[in-house]
């Protein structure tokens, strides 16, 4: 009789202790030192500006070359991300999403009562072809590079044909780059004009995923509405987090080097290892997931649940991420703990083959 | 010739040095030393439960009377109040406001599409008959006790009142008690059933505005749509938030009874001070505001204009708050600037009449 696999969901995950966890989507390195000393004396907690820190916008400003009054400062991504759609698309209207995308993004355009559409992705990169077809009538389109889940980094040429593409239909473009500093082939490219919004974080760059600092910068006047939001549903960004990112944006770039040195490795060994096993995929060009399709046509679910049940290994469902015949691994652990889940993961596939 | 007054708004007084303000409405007081000395050894930065850290929910659900499980932790009451009406409303539908409104509440509405609808207080007391008729059609209704900006407490009796027309409408009593530790005569009465959220914070009870940390409470399912909504447009509060959070509830009932003293003198202060000057306005019952009407029918327009730029004093238009004949004061600083806000006050008066 063939075992009843439940129904399952991210959420089932959270609270498992032990075992090896290729789930959430979360660095498992320290953030520096100098950015929890700057709490220590931090006394001040009255509301600060609902734009952000003058000193943080500064050093924003400088760091993306562009002037700190086009810099609103958030709760993390996620708020700049929903808040940006909130200013500029009304209910009804079309948002294009690549596919596979982030899973926040299609509730994002529900809880907006906006209405999703979805261009493609051919292993990770863009079609632009398809892009142009279906970004026709979209009010905003949201593209994220380098990727979660695919690991893809999209390339400057592709990333300026996306700039003229979107201008051409009038359409704002919304590019989360929370992974910038993440990357591991190429070069990182972020797009620019009257009609882009750029949204980013200090969760992945500097471990700081539960502080909750993240922004966005842009030269379009909605930038006024999402203040104007702001001001009226969140206020000011937890003032702590803000001193927290200033120092960040103070470190010197070797300490962003000796991230990368890390990721790279481990990049190497998941890839390799997965390959090894069969599984078919890219190789991540940048973040920290791949994205897999199970060898020897194995369900995905029947991987998950069997990984999760039998051998404590967590990974995640492609089709929380619009890819239903893949399984998606966030590599955010030691080489260590990534050579024996891999182990395992071979186990398993042995007998489900 | 009559001197122009320019559009005035709040965020013309944002960054004005010197002076006097009773703009806004932040307590002067200084947080308890306890809640910051917690954050300085706190190392912990990945994310956190989306609902709120456990701790902080069972104290919660402890002082609330009600379970962990029906507690969400989120930046500020502002987005609880945004993401239960996210929650709740669709687009189109009714949302009754008292008027008088804390001015965040219409543009609430507006973001989510909402329709507000009004009634009226008097003399900042809710109209039983008049609320009944209004509500009819209306998904939510909003209510706050004790009140920004007309200082008022709606009594045991009216609440009551209300928890049972609103359940026979058939709409959520959205309970906004940001200001229920600020009572200066009467009782608390906090609306219950299974057709009320409640939402609070402690930006005013501990003096941690900045700190950005409030919670709802509701037995109502929609807590899982709020929490899907927070999962994917914020995440967890900031840890560090909520760890001041749980700090601040340990504390002795002193503490709150020893600023109540203050803020009770200071409400006498002001209170007999605007009397004296001829303002016609009732005697405040909790939270730190006065919402007079100008003696000798001087326009509040050309009271407000005057006072910030001849005498430096910042005050807030009624109009604002959706009283067009009043002015409001909030008295959220010492006595002695009271004193001497208020002579100046007397002075301008003196000159417009």
């Amino acid at each position: 009789m063939a075992e009843k696999i439940p129904e399952m969901s991210p959420s089932m995950f959270i609270g498992i202790e032990g075992g090896i966890s290729f789930g959430s989507g979360q660095p498992d390195l320290a953030p520096p030192k100098e950015v929890y000393e700057v709490i220590k004396n931090f006394k001040s907690f009255k509301y600060g500006l609902i734009q952000g820190e003058a000193p943080l916008r500064e050093a924003l400003g400088k760091k993306h070359n562009v002037s700190p009054d086009n810099v609103v400062v958030t709760n993390g991504a996620s708020e700049a991300l929903d808040m940006v759609m909130r200013s500029v698309v009304k209910p009804g209207e079309k948002i294009l999403l690549t596919r596979p995308y982030y899973y926040s993004y299609p509730p994002m355009c529900d809880f907006i009562h906006a209405k999703p559409v979805y261009t493609d992705l051919k292993d990770g990169k863009i079609d632009l072809d398809d892009f142009q077809e279906k970004v026709e009538g979209a009010k905003l389109a949201l593209v994220n590079s380098p990727a979660n889940p695919t690991g893809s980094v999209q390339s400057t040429k592709v990333l300026k044909e996306i700039e003229k593409i979107t201008k051409d239909s009038g359409t704002v473009l919304l590019f989360d780059e929370v992974y910038s500093a993440l990357l591991y082939d190429g070069e990182h490219y972020t797009p620019k004009d009257e009609h882009v919004v750029v949204v980013n974080s200090f969760s992945k760059t500097f471990s700081l995923c539960g502080v909750r600092v993240g922004y966005m910068f842009t030269e379009i006047p909605m930038i006024k509405r999402m203040i104007e939001i702001k001001t009226h549903t969140s206020m000011n960004t937890n003032l702590l987090a803000q001193q927290m990112a200033i120092e960040s944006l103070k470190l010197p770039s070797s300490f962003i080097d000796n991230q990368l040195n890390i990721w790279r490795e481990r990049r190497e060994i998941i890839y390799n290892g997965l390959v090894d096993l069969g599984f078919d995929l890219w190789k991540p060009e940048g973040a920290f997931y791949v994205l897999p399709k199970p060898p020897h046509n194995i369900e995905p679910k029947k991987l998950v649940w069997n990984l999760f049940n039998k051998y404590n290994v967590i990974t995640y469902l492609g089709e929380w991420f619009g890819a239903p015949d893949r399984i998606r691994l966030s590599y955010a652990l030691d080489v260590e703990k990534i050579e024996e889940g891999l182990k395992l993961i071979g186990k398993c596939v042995e007998e489900l083959k």
